[in-house]
């Protein structure tokens, strides 16, 4: 299981909402243990997850298309489950079959209730929860949908729940982080690939398919492939080119895949040849910084804290006028989970919280430098999950 | 350019609406040219693109978050830019800089908009489109946006506009012909690819290995990637498993990467050793129902009818039973484009739309059969974009 059922409840009974309703893909994965795979690959297609604040309840229940039944089978996902929506399949001819396909051929066996907010108002209803407050993640619901459960559940009252579940995300359990730190891993050696690629005149394209096919290698899958050669390092969301590597060039690399649906976000800096002395300064300033927040990160610390240690650092071990909107996020099933490492943020970092710290530079038409690396919050202060390098990796 | 001018304005004028906005990263990239790495790769961030009706319009107007404007500058963006949002980079201290840095140097010298929504309305009111009917793409809006336009805006009538940019994206240009041709192929060839690897013993994650590598060794990216052994293959989703290669086994591929963000979605169906006859004979009728969905297919018949002719042709040579609740699908930054090829459908073929044509057929427990290829419709009828096979491909 992904998340923490008591994590979860105690979040929904500290709202004083009765349920919450899954409706993203990461949260219908999150509090459902589904991953439909409609809603992963394209924008629109739905599946919803209802969850119960009160330990009795029969949680959690899911609704999901028809058409996506043999998932919900082949994943083992637990609970009650509600389809809608209609898709032919054909029972077998053979007197035996294996357990997915029974299990699937019982699901369509259920009754159809024709929409998923046709199901999700027949659940709220069959559940008792029609004058209570329900939580209603909004990030995967479609225009009118908010209204049409308003006017068919007059006495219900809906709010917003995307920002709970968020927060309940933030710590992750065992599962999720050894999912993190397998693709931690697996981002650092697809960044060795592509270094074992960059000879002078291999492209920015050449080093993202050597990265990309390493991730692919591993069980994992493409997502971020931001790779810059030279004064393209400096491009904050650069996308491999042909630009062709030459002597001196920087290589940024702002990288991560998914696996098990769960991100990486890493950067490395490598130059071809050794850097400018002015460069070497900088990027030490900027591991500085991130080491510092490193020592500042533990439990009970607020976001705002480390923010401040991390830019003070660089500002003091190298560039004076270091500016940055954060230092750093939360990473899981989004590439942006909660906290924010921000001036203005609220948050307070809490044991299980898995981040992204990183000190990113950017001078226009001349060299990006980041430092980027991911840790887990423990008790006694942050497990790094990779290698965080205090030089510029040099290629001869 | 992705759109034709003159066939998105014909159609906001035939809609009797202004301008429209695009929201969804779909829709962004279409309108503007414009690929927004946060609107893809996560669910929240937002890019807009404002396109007037009237030719006199300096359009589109891309509305940009202030950390995106290297990919502005970069991808050559055509248009006025709007940016929202703040973002720390450092002007270079050389002399002389790149084009693409100094372009982003002087958008980052525009004013900040603050916001998606404000700048929207800034757009709106600056083109004097208030007093106007504006269509808004549903697709990429967050709760509270629709609802803040109208209360700012209270002369601007707003109308959704997903589906009038999903009818227009429906036809293709000739350069997403070529980029869904080359995706096509790549596909084609990653199922060569992951059948190289099907030896007795591989697993169904082995050949998934093998179809990505292939997929990003051509520069393409992985996205759909079912691939089924045996009782499997009739698990319509199917997602890679530890399932080992059976002699006897049914293989089915339903898969397709993504190339410059244009999809592909085919069906192959192999066996280790030859098939069951009545497998074989299936697979037959099924391959004669694309086959008389090809004849069909040409500007003005109706999706409906070639839905039709699809199902019975079926019915007729083989699988009496047979049912669908579609026949194929537009394809192209989406996985399911218009029109749709359904019995309830009201689209009528155009010369340029791109299709999915499919027969898919699930046994339950036992096997999953599936011709699926794609065509481009063409003034004389269906120029294919793959290689529809008419037997099941033995391994020996």
């Amino acid at each position: 299981m992904l998340h923490d059922p008591v994590r979860l409840r105690s979040a929904l009974a500290h709202h004083g909402i009765s349920a919450v309703v899954a409706t993203s893909p990461e949260n219908v994965l999150y509090t459902g243990g589904f991953w439909s795979l409609p809603q992963w690959v394209r924008r629109g297609p739905q599946a919803f997850v209802v969850y119960g604040a009160g330990l009795e309840e029969p949680d959690p229940t899911i609704i999901a298309g028809t058409s996506t039944l043999d998932l919900v089978a082949d994943q083992g996902v637990k609970g009650k489950i509600r389809r809608f929506g209609s898709f032919a399949v054909e029972a077998s001819p053979l007197g035996h079959i294996d357990l997915v396909s029974k299990r699937q051929a019982d699901l369509h066996g259920l009754a159809d209730d024709e929409s998923p907010v046709s199901a999700l108002i027949a659940e709220i209803t069959q559940r008792g929860l029609i004058s209570t407050t329900i939580g209603l993640d909004e990030g995967g619901l479609l225009p009118g949908d908010i209204e049409r459960l308003r006017k068919e559940l007059p006495g219900t009252t809906f709010v917003p729940a995307a920002s709970i579940l968020r927060q309940v995300r933030a710590v992750k359990t065992e599962e999720e982080v050894k999912r993190l730190r397998t693709i931690a891993g697996i981002t650092e050696r697809s960044v060795d690939a592509a270094l074992a690629a960059a000879e002078l005149g291999a492209t920015e394209l050449d080093l993202a398919r050597a990265f990309h096919l390493q991730t692919v290698r591993e069980n994992a899958f493409p997502v971020l492939g931001c790779i810059g050669f030279g004064e393209r390092s400096a491009l904050m969301n650069v996308q491999p080119s042909d630009r062709a590597l030459r002597r001196g060039d920087i290589i940024r690399f702002d990288v991560g895949g998914h696996y098990g649906q769960y991100r990486a976000d890493i950067a490395r800096i490598a130059s071809v040849g050794p850097p400018a002395p002015d460069i070497a300064a900088m990027y030490s300033a900027l591991h500085k910084g991130v080491q510092r927040g490193i020592e500042l990160i533990r439990p009970g610390v607020s976001a705002r804290d480390v923010f401040h240690g991390v830019v003070q650092t660089v500002q003091a071990e190298g560039i004076p006028h270091y500016q940055r909107n954060h230092v750093g996020h939360g990473i899981g099933l989004d590439g942006y989970d909660a906290p924010l490492l921000s001036p203005g943020s609220q948050d307070v970092l809490e044991a299980g919280m898995v981040l992204c710290i990183e000190t990113p530079y950017y001078e226009l038409g001349r060299v990006g430098l980041q430092v980027e690396d991911m840790l887990v919050v423990r008790p006694d202060g942050a497990e790094l999950l990779t290698n965080c390098l205090d030089t510029i990796r040099v290629m001869d």
